[in-house]
């Protein structure tokens, strides 16, 4: 037998996976500092569900993952935690409102296999429920911001809303192709102002449509877009609102006009995030408001309006990858020297001051343990022989400068907190 | 349509999932203290290395959900966290030995649903690969007391060796049914001396071979056990120089020589974990020395010894629920009484200061935000009005006692800290 993880999927050694949990424990931090619940809904999902109306439609239902459990019934691994998310709360009729939750955690595409897309991958979603405010969004905004800004990454917050693009479309007189366009203008910082003139010049819109979206896609400052027509105008007034409650709580953004978002379910605000510099130009993370999706899927006269984010784990750990990751989180690897017994005491002490200590269980020589905490990494190894447990003294020794140190263990239990 | 989960799976709503954390949590910094990495391996793996001898086995295979993705492969859902460890050794020679991984995650198994069996469920693993030595049982062991001392569990440790066993068996001149016989002796705790008895008889063994076997099986005095074959005297061996290392590190154990986790592949020592007291009569944690799998699966002329335990996600939140979940990591929500942007700025300050804070988004009045908070038990509410602004003491009101104070913001991050 070969052996070789399936397609599209891939094993996160420690060196990998010590980085993905650090950025996991900062979103259950700045969400819950927020407010958002944890939920965990199941990977398997009756077929039923990921393929009802307002799901997750045709082009995305290609690539779910389908299978039979031994009574027959038809199953698939869910492709988002948008879908679980709606079926949970029609499910729960008696769920209190607004409804912050939380969820990170894997799905499944069998799509094409490129550009590192893997077939397995996860996803980090919070939404609120339940509320058509504006400060709904602050406050998925304000996560957005606190979270970058603890992983030290230089971001930026762009914004628009479905309603204005709407609007400006109207106002340019475009009524047809109306989707097509959109599609088009969300390309704008991909392929600039001409790549974007040609597209819509093929798509067939006259000069004078052409010049007049230009003209307002390019507008960055939101005072300066006149509409008169109904949807832009609440579009505009929605933008104020939310932009008047972000710039009292200093949370940076850049109001960006041609922003959609592809055709998603997004009813009106859109945001996306980016690296200000650097490598990687494809978003970290993306969302919106989505009042109308969980009400058409439950089929309900209810209304749920909603605004949430995705955030992008894999492109958030590319721009974190440092050249040195860590191998372990061990902070210090103990060398017995004819002392196994003490030296598992040692350990018991060190592990009590809440250090992450590893020691040598195999009995092989000093030299061969310096290779191991080599490495692994490993930032300080200690030396543990009879001489040093008479003189209560232990020899520490810094793997990176090769400096060594007599310390008694309350002074390294000290050194290394 | 009917909205339902996939059978055996289930959502874990906020007020389960918090305490799932909280354990999840305890587990990886107690796996990290003693010097375990994480590993992450995907859910999909391909058929072939699901159902490659010395994998899973044929009973598990057939409770393994099979699938095709686009290109035809046929694909399984992991059904425990093993293989794809075997596999993951197996593909990296590199690696440096001991290898000490932890891993946390779905497992999947389409067997029956009875006593709350789920076909979608969590798996929470240690390993150790690479060493004979006996300080290796000692280290996960010792995970293990810290785990459930942290959790204030009440539990004991049950130690055997399945060398030992054997040995019992030889000794009691027991040659045929073998593994029939373990299987029935495993069972002592359960069924009791004479369900034992009447199981052993049916089997057909002799009534001098059930009472030898009886009297060692029952003997929980290792120094007592008088063997004189080779099998049983390595078995003898171990157990003393493992009970050697515990006892001065004072981690708490109980010699059982009945003790024997089924047929599955352990070569050595065998462990598991009880509550003392309670309704929960399951294992917590099981687990021992496999020092065979790993290098047969591999079909490998290395030997991979290796020594792990597995601990129960799902009975360990059972020991744990209490009576009051919380149902959201919020510590204080703030009520806003025309002061809407205020108040978001007050919750910016109080996050800052590491306080898990929620406000008001929907504008609704007083009572109904009052009725929000105690149905979702958060423990502190904040009333903040123009009048309290000017005076710069917002109104705190204690949820459980109904105690309400004014104090500053300093005085309440204080408070709530």
């Amino acid at each position: 037998m070969e052996l070789q993880n399936a397609k599209g999927t891939k094993d996160f050694p420690p060196e990998e996976k010590i980085l993905k949990n650090q950025i996991v424990d900062t979103f259950k931090k700045n969400f819950e500092k927020y407010g958002f619940a944890p939920l965990e809904t199941p990977i398997l999902e009756r077929y039923e569900t990921l393929s009802a109306k307002y799901g997750g439609g045709s082009e995305i239902l290609k690539e779910t993952f389908k299978l039979k459990d031994q009574g027959d019934r038809t199953l698939g691994l869910r492709f988002d935690l948008t879908v679980p998310l709606a079926r949970f709360i029609g499910m729960n009729p008696t769920l209190k409102l607004p409804f912050k939750r939380y969820e990170l955690g894997r799905v499944f595409r069998d799509g094409p296999i490129k550009l590192g897309r893997m077939r397995e991958f996860w996803q980090c979603d919070i939404d609120v429920i339940g509320t058509k405010s504006m400060v709904a969004e602050t406050e998925i905004l304000g996560v957005v911001s606190d979270f970058f800004k603890e992983l030290k990454l230089n971001t930026i917050i762009k914004i628009n809303n479905r309603k204005l693009l709407n609007g400006i479309l109207e106002q340019a007189g475009i009524t047809k192709s109306k989707e097509d366009t959109i599609l088009i203008i969300d390309k704008l910082a991909k392929i600039g102002e001409k790549g974007v003139k040609k597209e819509l010049e093929d798509l067939g819109l006259t000069n004078e449509q052409i010049k007049n979206v230009l003209n307002l896609i390019k507008q960055k400052d939101l005072n300066k877009i006149k509409l008169t027509n109904q949807e832009g105008l609440e579009g505009l007034e929605e933008l104020e609102e939310l932009f008047g409650y972000l710039k009292p709580l200093k949370i940076n953004f850049e109001f960006d006009p041609s922003l959609a978002r592809g055709l998603a379910y997004y009813t009106g605000t859109v945001f996306e995030v980016f690296l200000k510099k650097g490598k990687i130009t494809s978003s970290l993370a993306g969302g919106g408001r989505w009042d109308k999706m969980i009400g058409n899927y439950l089929g309900s006269n209810k209304e749920y309006p909603a605004v949430g984010i995705s955030f992008g784990l894999e492109p958030i750990t590319q721009s974190l990858k440092q050249e040195e990751q860590a191998k372990t989180p061990t902070q210090v690897f103990l060398i017995p020297i004819q002392t196994q017994k003490e030296t598992m005491k040692i350990a018991q002490e060190f592990r009590k001051a809440g250090i992450n200590t590893d020691l040598d269980i195999t009995g092989r020589g000093i030299s061969k343990n310096l290779n191991y905490a080599n490495a692994l990494n490993i930032p300080f190894v200690i030396f543990i022989g009879q001489e040093e447990l008479k003189k209560n003294k232990l020899k520490l020794k810094d793997m990176k400068s090769g400096k060594e140190e007599f310390l008694t263990k309350e002074q390294i239990i000290k050194k290394l907190k």
